[in-house]
């Protein structure tokens, strides 16, 4: 155990008591605690604009850790011991002058200093100027910051030179918190472990590939911070293109942080460019309706609490992105992503091609291809479904399609899959980059998605209406249908 | 329903009161009553030696099926309605005479007869004989025999000639057990429905192969018989190299009967035979020695009931079985079966290649190829070793192995997987010959095990022992060690 302790570290947390630190940063620090994987000096200096003293900051942590640590992981004991290493410091980010008093905190050199963002973007420059000019930082400080990283490509270079005024490309830790599921990083391991799976990965083995994500849950309560981005901003140009990225890159030279990040870049700038004529075939937006979620009846998108009437904003989209290259020409990658959908589930479908010739009973052609079912939710785990024969004297050589199953919790002797932000926080005190998100992957994806929305706003259609609870419009299933293919689910 | 109930036939069963009929036969063909499958028409024609009437018979079978048949399978109902079809009549099947009177039971024409020969080889050809001389079948009706198909390919071919004077080839049902386990036709599903396997089913994917067929009990009180045969002529002759073609063979045309067994030919046809400067690279023979079986202590071979102690007589093999055409060239099959072993354990492992790279942790590198383990017995079922990240925060991206599975029982709506005889029995009511061997086939089988046999006698070296309760001579395991490969149980 001793040499997968973490090294020592000052954290520094901006925004401690905002929602994310809150819910997820400091729970997941706790868990870190509680696996002994936090070295003993390490200290967290918890920074907000709350006027607070250390000791009521420490008691509003407490209370939140009972909130959303689950009941039988926590540990008061633990807590107790983890709060210990939790100091705050009232702070205006925009004040420069308060962030000398930062440096009086520290307890090593800045070397080991951790800073987390955990702030809207626009505060980004402010406290990466102001730490600098207090001299509160060095060139081998870690800088965490979180999506959004602007809500095109223009902004988001605005933001990346702000920051890259001040750190270099390997300081800055861009979080995008799928990169940290469990599941999500299994993807390297499957893919490039199995040479079952690796020798078959490319446009001669696989027909098309299905990535959905699909949340059952509505606006909750935001509709206007939402109503400015719209689920392609909020979910495409980040989590799935980061999941289309993994399934789709082509195998790196070893495990480093810029090999994975190049090949991934290599991805994202072979996705053919969505341009308007090809609107029609390639995506469909959809808004929802009124409707029902779990049997009871909710109110549409635009019956919303502070909705705006006339909004396009898009709460749904399907997408056929194609892929020019020489591994996946020919192999559609078809991926959609909504709220107020039936479920909660993320997932994806590698569909294989069928053997060349079939010999069993023609009726059942239908069933013969192969299928890799990779669930990052619920229960996180995969499936491969194949073909064996059916059971039963009367069944002579019917097939029937039967899955091979993994389920992570199950199988491992573990009674927990560690949340994505322990793994991410765990990753930055090691200094291990790849899991998080490059300058140019951010700013390709933004390109992509750019095109899209640029298309919405040029021709002035409004999006297409899909009742709360169903799949989406059903132009999403006709797209798909069009290639003489179907989403999993409705299969 | 309707179009799955068998067709009509009367089936005679010679050697009705033998072990194999009152063990494996009449319960079978009780599933198939119970499974609603036979014919209303149907009628069976209990044959053997002893004087008895009817209803003598019946209650005999009733009381064998009340023991061989599952408790909560057996339903007195059923049987009772099964009993009804089973007529008795005695015969000495050396007297021709006594024949005639078969033709009078006979409910239909011969055409749907199916003669089923439980007999002592010896007897088929006397049986044969005489019914056609009474005129008791025409060249529709089929013939079902066991094995064994003599003792070497001379005797064979004797065996083969008498049955074939009286009936054609495509009335012969040889009987190899095997191919009616559901786990052993899945095979055929399994290569040739999933395009994932199939189009890495050759030497560029595959390093190697095993197949164990381990049993855990001696000689169980038939030593005498045993010693005449040994394990080569009795398990590897017919079984496991069944098994081997069954992996081993090009994908059929289709699914017919020749199809399928002149690829299982092609197959025997291109073992490479194993001269005698193979022996001691290719081949280990072993005789178990005093040891243990379940915790108890048991005799070894040679203090056996009834044993000769000089004998040599192998009841463990080893054998590395090369395939020299283009699909296996360089791809070794390890194929071991014996008695006395640690547990009873059918399986065959495809051993995979690994990919080309590899980026994980060097320590870890062992790992990475993927394996599939079918497994005939116990727990019909497969499963496929793949690597995934191991879960856990401070594992980093190490690997870890786990199943992917399958296993029959559990998961199809089903709570039996039916007997082979049930299989077999069902097939020949049907005409379908694909589960049974063709004479070629035992032909082919006989040549390449009786050089293996004759090298042995040649070299006059008596057998390597192993305990009782071991998996055989530490020979074993060096054949496989040399190649730098282990049996799976010792991995």
């Amino acid at each position: 155990m001793a040499d997968s302790i973490n090294t020592r570290c000052d954290l520094m947390m901006f925004g401690a008591l905002g929602d994310l630190a809150q819910r997820k940063l400091f729970p997941a620090l706790y868990q870190l605690e509680r696996a002994g994987l936090l070295h003993d000096g390490t200290r967290i200096l918890a920074i907000a604009r709350n006027r607070a003293g250390t000791g009521e900051v420490r008691r509003i942590l407490l209370e939140k850790l009972k909130e959303h640590v689950k009941w039988h992981e926590f540990d008061a004991g633990v807590a107790e011991g983890f709060l210990q290493r939790v100091d705050y410091h009232f702070l205006d980010f925009t004040n420069s002058e308060g962030y000398r008093d930062l440096n009086g905190w520290r307890t090593i050199e800045a070397s080991n200093l951790i800073v987390y963002m955990a702030t809207p973007p626009a505060m980004y420059g402010v406290i990466a100027r102001n730490l600098r000019s207090n001299g509160c930082c060095d060139q081998d400080t870690r800088v965490v910051v979180e999506k959004p990283i602007g809500h095109d490509l223009e902004s988001s270079k605005v933001i990346n030179d702000e920051l890259g005024e001040v750190y270099n490309e390997n300081q800055l830790f861009r979080i995008d918190h799928y990169l940290g599921k469990e599941t999500v990083q299994n993807l390297i391991a499957l893919r490039f472990a199995n040479n079952l799976f690796a020798s078959q990965w490319d446009q001669n083995h696989i027909s098309h590939v299905e990535i959905s994500v699909a949340e059952s849950v509505g606006i909750e309560g935001r509709w206007g911070y939402f109503d400015k981005a719209g689920q392609v901003r909020d979910m495409v140009q980040n989590h799935l293109l980061q999941l289309l990225c993994l399934i789709a890159m082509d195998p790196p030279a070893d495990l480093s942080a810029d090999s994975i990040r190049n090949e991934k870049v290599k991805v994202l700038k072979a996705l053919r460019r969505i341009t308007p004529h090809l609107m029609d075939t390639h995506v469909v937006r959809g808004q929802y309706t009124a409707g029902t979620s779990d049997g009871k009846p909710v109110p549409g998108y635009l019956e919303e609490e502070g909705a705006i009437k006339r909004s396009k904003t898009e709460t749904f989209v399907a997408l056929k992105a194609e892929i020019e290259n020489w591994r996946w020409s020919g192999v559609p990658f078809y991926i959609r992503t909504g709220k107020r959908l039936p479920e909660k589930l993320s997932q994806i479908i590698i569909h294989f091609k069928p053997a060349p010739h079939y010999i069993f009973d023609p009726d059942q052609k239908h069933l013969a291809n192969n299928k890799l079912i990779i669930r990052l939710q619920p229960d996180e785990g995969m499936s491969l479904q194949i073909l064996t024969k059916d059971q039963g004297l009367d069944k002579g050589m019917r097939l029937r399609q039967g899955p091979l199953e993994l389920t992570f919790s199950e199988t491992f002797e573990t009674d927990r899959i560690p949340d994505a932000y322990e793994r991410l926080l765990w990753e930055i005190m090691k200094g291990n980059q790849y899991l998080f998100v490059r300058r140019d992957e951010v700013e390709h994806a933004w390109q992509w998605v750019d095109q899209i929305i640029r298309n919405w706003e040029d021709s002035g259609e409004p999006p297409k209406r899909y009742a709360a609870g169903t799949w989406g419009p059903v132009a999403s299933i006709a797209m798909i249908t069009r290639d003489g293919r179907s989403w999993y689910e409705d299969a």
